[in-house]
């Protein structure tokens, strides 16, 4: 057995998504292809999320992908935060435009212009939608689904009469994210506030969704932005309220990504490669016939009708008769993260059994043909679930509690270098002031993930200064 | 009632989408903002195409969306053909880049690029992939859902072994565009071939679907390219056949767009505004409370439980319980095509009865409540299939077989005009000569949509030059 995802977690990582066929690069710097099994993925996290969306009442919309440059710099935090990665559009058709037009890295500008024309009044809110959209942010280093050029997400806009009524949709998206996240890619995340210095260019508070990697670090998973009325202000979005006064709406907007494929290849992969949650597998199941299968017809025949029956279930399901060997058929779905294999053979047809090998479990099972139907849905759910346990296992036994101070995070770096481990999330005490957030960074490589909800710890004193800590947060190294 | 759609056709479709609040304009020329309702459509049309790509084998994927210049150029025909139209990134993170990257009008490059890289050998074939995307086409004249400088559509590419295979693709594709355009949008189409000045830019030959608008001028709904070996030579997609030789593969493409939703509201709508086929309403039944329904909670209770048991069947229903009053209800929602309204207040709970109006007729109908859950479906798909009919039959108003000269066709285009009506589509002779073609186009603006391939009439000499047709053609205005 390898010992890559050990040793070189990054070099593992791009081996596991190129022999999974997930990806390839593109002519384009930092622009990769979606290859059909990575966007099945997509498409199973779009399902799951256009579910929950419906269901509080958010519909899809499409708004253009270009930006003049003049909507741009209405929000000044906002122009700030995002012009170092701009494309440009200067010209169309032959002719050179007028005024440039950004290729969107996020929709505020164009949607709250929009919202702007299309609230009048109270009863025109809350106004809420959600886009399906490719954006752009030329990032100077670039990592497959992690941080590329051009990458695909959704991003909802709402826009509501009160504070307190967008900050509840702020904080019911962000748990909408923590358990489509959780419960789809059996990727458990911690919720909590970013600091004024992470926050979204433009908004009042940022929160996010933080999953740990199995190399410790961080990947954030999504975010919702409360925005107060800073791009109402920049954009007037008005409207007459229940006094007859024109005030300004409160905004938000929330986002998930194309990341979240690399989230889930790193927190689920092992040594043999990728491992799908059964939610999100583009095959559930593949039936592979061994032994003489060839010579006895029989075994196909039973193999198509476990095929159909299972399909009917609802349930994606192969067949593998290619002429290759067994051998090499199991090391090839394997490596796709197939979650559960069965093997079905002359021997198995004559016990009326067959062999199942769940991809996250080492041993095989043989289980009563008479019996399968009904097992494999619920293994299937089993896995789903053991997936999600593992990772919060592994979550745990990385997260350290008991840091006080930098030179304490410094060894704690050095001790987990030397034994071969991650130095994982740490817990600490911080004092609110940014130039100790950046000397933690510029010391470290860690940088401030999100202050917790509910910290397991509340920590007493900070970090770098000593004084007393205002918040107890979340530190890592990050994606 | 209204004249407008039969007296100025474009001021109707205009109002008409947005009185039905479809759509916005944006800040940017051409490019228009989707909204939910319009993008709902879409949502349904992508529904229905991904059932059909999935059952023939096609998987989706995602391609960047910018191209580098130097492989727009690879290919002479569709460089030419697409370059009066593109725009051009060419400042990225604040600096200027190496080489334009276009926007992409359309994938053939990026992906044949990519198909190069992944195809070695017969094994490979065929290679078949659809994806869904933005694209754009700088136009001169844009026109809402119909002619955007971005739209959303789904692009195809397949690589074959052989040219039958290829040519297979083709043809199957154009078939799934009329199966799919008729059954769900309840749009008749055409099949035919486009000429050679009316091919995609880069392709062997290209086969469209065309539908008429009530106001008798042409959309083309879809088109389905065969590239032969142009593409291949172009990007090199070569593979070793089964004599172990390297050969160029053959390539398709094959397309359909947002364009749709414009080609079934110029379908389907009439002087109230929208008609919705079922299929793709996003509102399927609104239900109306009328009469002094708030002194009686019975009214609104028998409606929820109906609402509730139409949706236990997957259908898509509201209620309009809002302080509008009866008459501003069915009007907006009249304007905004659902296909059933239902009314029920005190009288209609006495008689245990509702009222059923459908879009598109003009009587009510009373239904008894205890029939109201089976008939409710049943009078759905009714409607669907007598949008259909109704098109057809408009179609077959509209067709004019019996033209021989291009006098005849001046004289009836004047002649349709002094009556009030619509000059239609004309089954033409044509001597396959383009300069014959462009003729028409500049004497009549009238162009050549396709050659159908089971022509009602077979024409027997050239509409222009009176030789021997060999070709029977489609003439119409277009979209
Ligand atoms: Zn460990
Ligand atoms: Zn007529």
């Amino acid at each position: 057995m390898s010992n890559l995802q050990k040793e070189d977690f990054s070099a593992w990582y791009i081996q596991t998504i190129k022999q999974a066929d997930l990806m390839d690069y593109s002519p384009v710097r930092g622009c990769i292809i979606f290859k059909p099994d990575a966007f099945e993925i997509w498409e199973h996290i779009q399902e799951a999320f256009n579910r929950r969306f419906k269901e509080e009442g958010i519909r899809n919309a499409y708004f253009p992908m270009l930006i003049p440059e003049s909507y741009f710099t209405k929000e000044k935090d906002h122009i700030e935060g995002f012009s170092p990665e701009l494309p440009w559009v200067t010209e169309a058709a032959g002719e050179e435009l007028e005024e440039r037009l950004a290729l969107r890295p996020t929709s505020e500008t164009m949607i709250g212009n929009a919202y702007a024309n299309w609230i009048q009044s109270y009863r025109d809110l809350p106004m809420e939608m959600n886009q399906w959209a490719n954006v752009f942010r030329w990032e100077k280093k670039t990592l497959p689904f992690l941080r590329t050029s051009e990458f695909l997400w959704q991003e909802g806009h709402t826009a509501h009469e009160t504070e307190e009524e967008a900050r509840h949709r702020t904080m019911r998206m962000l748990t909408i994210y923590q358990e489509v996240i959780e419960s789809l890619l059996a990727v458990p995340v911690y919720e909590g506030q970013k600091t004024p210095s992470e926050r979204f260019a433009g908004a009042v508070d940022t929160y996010s969704v933080e999953a740990m990697m199995k190399d410790g670090k961080a990947v954030q998973a999504g975010t919702s932005h409360f925005m107060g009325t800073k791009f109402a202000e920049a954009f007037d979005i008005k409207y007459l309220n229940r006094d007859n006064e024109h005030v300004y709406a409160h905004t938000t907007s929330w986002g998930v990504s194309t990341r979240l494929i690399g989230a889930l290849i790193m927190t689920h992969g092992d040594e043999q490669g990728l491992v799908l949650p059964p939610k999100v597998a583009s095959r559930q199941v593949v039936l592979v016939p061994v032994g003489p299968w060839k010579k006895n017809p029989e075994i196909m025949e039973k193999l198509s009708t476990l095929r159909d029956g299972l399909r009917e279930k609802g349930l994606r399901v192969i067949i593998d008769d290619s002429s290759n060997s067994p051998g090499f058929k199991f090391n090839e779905w394997e490596l796709k993260g197939v979650p559960m294999r069965i093997e079905f053979g002359p021997r198995d047809l004559k016990n009326d059994q067959v062999m199942i090998k769940m991809r996250d479990l080492s041993e095989k099972e043989s289980v009563p043909l008479d019996d399968v139907l009904s097992y494999i849905p619920t293994a299937l759910d089993n896995m789903q679930t053991r997936l999600l346990e593992k990772a919060r296992e592994n979550r745990k036994q990385h997260e350290y509690t008991h840091i006080n101070t930098l030179d304490e995070l410094k060894e704690h770096i050095e001790m987990k270098k030397a034994e071969g481990e991650v130095p994982g999330f740490v817990l600490a005490g911080w004092d609110g002031d940014p130039e100790t957030e950046a000397k933690i960074k510029e010391e470290t490589g860690f940088t401030t993930r999100n202050i917790p909800f509910d910290p397991p710890v509340k920590k007493e004193t900070c970090i770098v200064s000593g004084k007393p800590a205002q918040y107890t947060i979340w530190l890592a190294r990050a994606y």
